[in-house]
């Protein structure tokens, strides 16, 4: 059993990692940089070392700092939270060099995982589905045609120095594919001077929906059923959900299984999530495997009854997991309360709270590290709290999370609050009747 | 379905009633005293109306003052919380005279579980065990020992005139009975100068736990599992929770069905408590009926994933309930934080809430009508709020509550939450080894 964990992290998911250090008896160390003194994971943590100064290089991705500060208190293990440095296997690494239990996989598993093409030969090794593609760049209209056959149409060409949509084309038939990649290859060379293009499959109305998985150091993996995370906004998730309304009995079963053997393919340890790409077809793709615990977990957490922080300790532990996969039994949504602007496109809006007023009744969770009088900080992330809501259907979490977005209020600095509102009053929202590009065309009233 | 609800209440249970009304799409009217004006309860609802001065006879039990809110505000239904003239069997009356649908049971079924001779006398005949006790008083120490020997030993005499312990004798066998019988006579007559005495069974280490449960118009009834509220100050809940400690299966089909038995025999019509004692044996008695929704109705909501305030205003409704009993999933505990200083006996602390945090994270469920800024008036009762958590065992629902607690940060007043942090580290409590007389011997440190 560890005795004191260090969080090397801030806001919320400090906090949520010491409500959990807390019920399971253990001792926490908070560190915090000049900018947090006054945030709540420095006043709820029994001790709290002050690791320098705002920039993150000069404290939350500082590794001699935050070692330092393990050392001073005498910490026997960290949790590095998300972000900052969860994916970093040299910081595992140190860690395990100094006898500290990194809370999350080896350094081996974080670097196999890390580096996208190692992930995708690991995936496509273990008879996991990764989105085909060309052998590096096409030579020929004849090799592009046999490449487009093989994976099935519609097919994408890419510039490969390209960007912002130059030298992109969809190919829905081999009828259209001459034009296009003749198209393609001169828009390339105009705009980039470099004319070479490669083909992928493209992904019809594709959503991203993540399998969470678990696994132990003697060879248990097991998933937790899935969050589907297709709203976005430039790749940022702002709402997730589970199940995915998208999801069946089948997929899941599918997906499930494929999860579990991209965990098992790297022996993982740890909890962690494959991120899927789903087509119209209910086709899914291997993206990347996040070798951590997220942001969205606690969609998870809800519809399985299941803290998954202190599963991922157990596992640090060494104890042993159940292995059993679980079904979600409830439906969950959480909203990302981010202090940003959503009538000026997101602009972050940091600053002074200077009236707060959670929601609370049945179905509500509040993870959130702010208070009245909290000055945001501008040097990080802008969430600012997590609003979940749990009920028996999807269409029952949707009015809850609206109930309970209206009763929540935050003065002083604008939040993604009115955004979210909207949204959950979205007929195609509330159908389910959205993929990845659903934000592209969602504008505020 | 309802297009306006009026609630006939304040605090909490009134916020708690606007929250679900406004999940299913109802609009919702407060009313709300002179003392209220500045209540959550106010600011939530669509529409709210002063129904007079803050003593609850001008206000809250003025009847004439709620039915004139009703009209003015077009209201199809009254919903009454609890307390107050939520089993005034008259005041449903008056509703259902004015075509204005009181959200609970009817008149008839309100007087019938009212008064405490007729529920005893219905619960008799439907099978439903009720604690044994002498025919009127006791007319000679033979009567004595023939009722004794047909309850069971042990039985208790009790002054008629009585109180305070006065002419009250536990007999634990037959060898007592005629000391215990002249002391008691001899004690009474010289204390109340009536020497009427009576005699009930005595029920050992007695358990308050009670059964939810729900019927609708069709004649359909369920139970929805138990709610263990033995700790008790002076007859007042403190601490509740779901399951009990002290159930069995076996126990629970037996209550589950006796509950069952309870509801039909006047063929209730909304959701109902039947409250029994259980003591050490397992034997169970009926103690009463609360014909309405009760403070600790959020643990069941908890453990079996189901909105009960919500199921109450369906069953209103006309809507048909799906008669499935319903076994706790997970465990649920809620603490009454009530602004009352638990180191001066509990005495009231109404004033100014000068700052206010609220816990939050997985498992942490807060029902609260009060916010920072908020004046607790004198004139009604001391709770400011719920606070329950959740988790697969009872063991980790006390570890989270114990954590929620010590987030808890109400200045201002005094509160009870030092009792409740106290209590979730007292060994006993934690073992589940208690009764209604547990708090009796329990010191603040």
């Amino acid at each position: 059993m560890f005795k004191k964990i260090l969080i090397a992290n801030r806001g919320e998911i400090a906090l949520r990692v010491i409500r959990t250090a807390r019920e399971m008896g253990i001792k926490t160390v908070a560190v915090y940089s000049t900018a947090d003194r006054d945030s709540l994971h420095v006043k709820f943590a029994d001790e709290a070392v002050c690791i320098g100064k705002p920039q993150s290089s000069e404290s939350y991705l500082n590794i001699p700092h935050i070692m330092a500060a393990c050392e001073i208190t005498n910490a026997d293990a960290i949790h590095p939270g998300y972000g900052f440095l969860a994916e970093n296997a040299k910081f595992s690494q140190i860690c395990a060099d100094h006898g500290i239990k990194f809370i999350g996989p080896t350094p081996d598993m974080i670097t196999r995982m890390g580096d996208k093409i190692t992930a995708k030969e690991t995936m496509i090794k273990a008879g996991v589905p990764v989105i085909p593609g060309s052998q590096g760049l096409l030579e020929s209209l004849e090799q592009a045609k046999g490449e487009a056959k093989e994976m099935g149409y519609p097919v994408i060409l890419k510039a490969t120095a390209g960007g912002g949509g130059k030298g992109m084309r969809v190919v829905w038939e081999e009828s259209e594919i001459e034009r296009a990649y003749n198209t393609a290859k001169a828009e390339a060379g105009a705009a980039f001077k470099n004319d070479g293009i490669y083909m992928e499959k493209f992904i019809e109305e594709p959503r991203h929906i993540e399998i969470q998985v678990a696994g132990d150091r003697y060879g248990t993996v097991c998933h937790l059923s899935e969050r589907d995370c297709s709203i976005q906004r430039r790749h940022q998730k702002l709402v997730e959900e589970s199940p995915s309304p998208f999801m069946t009995p089948e997929l899941r079963q599918k997906m499930g299984e494929a999860a579990k053997k991209a965990a098992a393919a790297i022996n993982y340890e740890s909890v962690g999530t494959i991120e899927f790409l789903v087509d119209k077809h209910r086709n899914f793709y291997f993206m990347e495997m996040n070798t951590r615990i997220q942001v969205e977990h606690c969609v998870t957490e809800e519809v399985i009854n299941f803290d998954l922080i202190k599963e991922q300790i157990k596992i640090a532990q060494g104890e042993k997991i159940s292995g059993k996969d679980y079904e979600p039994t409830m439906h969950a949504i959480e909203c990302r309360i981010n202090a940003e602007d959503p009538y000026n496109d997101f602009r972050p809006s940091p600053g002074k709270i200077t009236v707060l007023h959670q929601p609370g009744g049945h179905g509500v969770r509040v993870d959130s590290h702010v208070y009245a009088g909290y000055v945001i900080p501008p040097y990080y992330d802008s969430m600012i709290g997590k609003l979940i809501t749990v009920a028996q259907t999807r269409q029952e979490a949707i009015d809850t999370m609206y109930r309970a977005l209206s009763e929540y209020v935050i003065e002083g600095v604008k939040t993604t609050i009115p955004f979210h509102l909207q949204l959950m009053q979205n007929e195609k929202f509330r159908a389910g009747d959205f993929n990845t590009k659903f934000l592209e065309t969602f504008k505020m009233q």
